[in-house]
């Protein structure tokens, strides 16, 4: 029986129209990076299992990573997500080196997944992450470079939002003005995760079942009502209690609004917003936790996420390094990029030239002339075969290349070829020795 | 008990030295790859086992893939190849698009191996294929091709060659003058595949012992000690008999000969070199074979590997299509550069300017303007936090950035700051609203 043609479930294959996306897509990512001095990194795709027991949510060592036992009786995981690499890595070497530690990579990941619309078992992600910056500071910046990579794309504040919140915010309604038990926090942290996909009512009374009590109920219905800086101000004011009020707010509450007010300094007002439901489900965020969000109501998911980070090495025996990072989907960005029409016509290869001879005495000189032009950076296809003038124009039509270069013998004889800008329809006479005139009109037509 | 920092076994951490290598490297291979107008591509980093039972060695499936039992009971495993990707993935387009098919891709690849020098067990490997060519022309290119990417890294014909040989004209001494049967030749193809890694007086003996026959035993050593077309016309001139000589010839010799031609015409005469004892591991091959070899005593391996292969399309049932293309692993490729000093200094990331700040007030300022050169594509590291000057200068020292603003608020009043060049040392007066002032000098000293 014939084999599959078929990708393994759940992934892709990148034809050349696909894979010119995906290049598109990760060199303007690289870009902005490196623009902002973060530096390229990469992990291998294999880990042990251990490092994710250590350190990843439960649903994805329950049910999503894929993990197998290898020749050698080790334990192993295709990497889920690349956070815990990158936490091994700094732990290597962040004792030698200048901080910060600005970092990115694009590494392909691979989770068991059931395939829908913006969600495939393997995807690659950018994950940029600031370790060792003073308090706050690297917020704003990794915030802002999210920001960034999304305008290279050409995407503004129509078409996206980043909400934005802080764990330690949250730790402290739960703990402070409610006075849950660490169960009930739990509890009550998956729910807000779910808050924005199931019916208000459903909510507020698998609030109260948790709570099991009607004052802090009202209190936490409160507190994911609040959709703003003031709103915050006013709300700690109502619920803070005791003589240690200030303290807990400066502590818990004040550098989130600082992290607001930089940002909208920074010309980012309209591009951010507070939201008490965005709390991460993965245990290792601390601190400021935010979601980039499309704003079409056909599209409403994330398309990237991330948090700050205290304690990342600590599994590693080392001393804590706090930071801040996030990661960015290709899969749910193409698919914003896509219902924003914003994605890039990449159906046609970028060819300079086609060169093409229309008898086997030339084909040595083809040959010879589109290796000469190469080594000059011009990118040259040779056509196989001696060349009828109707299917060489057929095929132009397909790969549609810059300009055309049909030789004869008889043009070689007489040292004058005809060059024809295919898209101009031009026909210019050229000498086969001038490659410089070549090269110049190629060039400066592009 | 404190995790491992050490990544898993034969797999490597790339620390952003390492990254900035491997983009080098990848970079120059695509940028080689669409000068010959090669389209990129890639597949899944997981494929069906049955993929590789159908087309993979015997020893890469037994003993060197990875592989295992999803949880949707599939047995899939990480791609060791790969070729049979690309045969799946042209096997789905083939009918439907103009030809030849010109493709390459860099993709990450597994093998259980022994770690050791220049072989890993996860490593990148670029692949480049032509399907549909003319007879002859595919050949004549992808070798070329392999050649322009190896001389972009500055590698000469001092640093490396090209072996050449042809599995039909092996064949053909297997099963004409030799006249053996299948088995014996399924043995001699694995001894000469050894034949550089043996004594010759051991590889004589092994020979004797296979063939069982003095006179095939003369014949076989002949063959193997061929080493130019001028020895290859001469031996099948002495060799061939009957009335079918010469049709046996042109079927079997004569294209080598004629791609032998048509490379020396394009000038890589000492790059190419016929070796009998090339012949690709690997069932799929059916004509030119060939591996690029590093000519230094010191590390004599193969950095790169190929050959033309005739119907690897016949597994997803459809017709032939017929194709040549190579491998070339980064880490065999990585151990050339070195062993020649051919490999860049990446130990640097390449900053334009460090903008840093001497004390709060002037924070605001600095993030802005860092934003504001950005936008113009001024690669711009953000220093945090109030900067003493002993520090600053100790900091710049480690990641020597081209340029250098430490902004005060004096100077923000003054509305005058001072560019410093840090590689020439030059101080240049510059007006805090004069970015085009700032970019230029900036691009222009790149």
């Amino acid at each position: 029986m014939a084999l599959s043609k078929s990708p393994y479930k759940g992934t892709r294959d990148f034809f050349p129209e696909q894979m010119r996306l995906r290049n598109y897509i990760f060199s303007k990512m690289a870009e902005v990076s490196e623009l902002f001095a973060y530096e390229p990194y990469d992990g291998p795709m294999l880990e042990e299992l251990d490092l994710y027991r250590a350190k990843s949510g439960e649903e994805l060592i329950n049910d999503q990573v894929y993990n197998f036992i290898d020749r050698g009786d080790r334990e192993v995981a295709i990497r889920p997500e690349m956070t815990p690499t990158v936490a091994r890595m700094v732990a290597q070497i962040h004792r030698e080196v200048a901080k910060p530690l600005r970092w990115y990579a694009i590494p392909n990941l691979m989770r068991y997944e059931k395939p829908q619309k913006g969600r495939l078992r393997e995807f690659w992600q950018y994950n940029a992450d600031i370790f060792g910056a003073p308090e706050g500071l690297g917020d704003v910046e990794i915030i802002q470079l999210a920001v960034e990579i999304m305008k290279s794309f050409g995407a503004n504040n129509e078409h996206f939002e980043i909400l934005i919140n802080s764990r330690k915010l949250v730790d402290y309604v739960f703990t402070g003005p409610i006075h849950l038990e660490h169960e009930m926090t739990k509890k009550l942290y998956k729910l807000i995760d779910k808050k924005n996909k199931m019916p208000a009512d459903k909510f507020s009374a698998e609030v109260s079942e948790i709570t099991n009590d009607p004052i802090k109920t009202i209190i936490f219905e409160k507190y994911v009502a609040l959709s703003s800086m003031k709103d915050i101000e006013i709300f700690f004011e109502e619920t803070l209690e005791g003589t240690h009020g200030e303290e807990i707010f400066n502590k818990n509450v004040k550098p989130l609004m600082t992290l607001f007010s930089q940002l909208e300094a920074l010309g980012l007002k309209d591009y951010i917003k507070f939201d008490p439901s965005i709390v991460r489900g993965l245990d290792y965020y601390t601190d400021v936790v935010f979601e980039i969000f499309d704003k079409h109501p056909e599209n409403r998911r994330a398309i990237a996420g991330g948090g700050a980070y205290a304690n990342l090495l600590a599994i590693f025996g080392e001393q804590p390094l706090g930071g801040i990072g996030f990661g960015m989907g290709e899969v749910p960005l193409t698919e914003f990029l896509k219902t924003h029409a914003l994605l890039p016509d990449t159906s046609k290869q970028n060819i300079d030239l086609l060169i093409a001879y229309s008898d086997n005495e030339s084909e040595s000189t083809a040959m010879e002339l589109a290796q000469t032009l190469r080594n000059h950076k011009i990118k040259v296809e040779l056509y196989f075969g001696e060349a009828k003038t109707k299917k060489i124009f057929s095929y132009t039509d397909k790969k549609q290349p810059h300009f055309a270069l049909i030789l004869t013998k008889e043009e070689i004889s007489s040292t004058e070829v005809v060059l024809r800008n295919l898209k101009t329809k031009e026909l210019h006479k050229v000498k086969l020795i001038d490659v410089d005139k070549m090269i110049e009109m190629i060039k400066g037509s592009r």
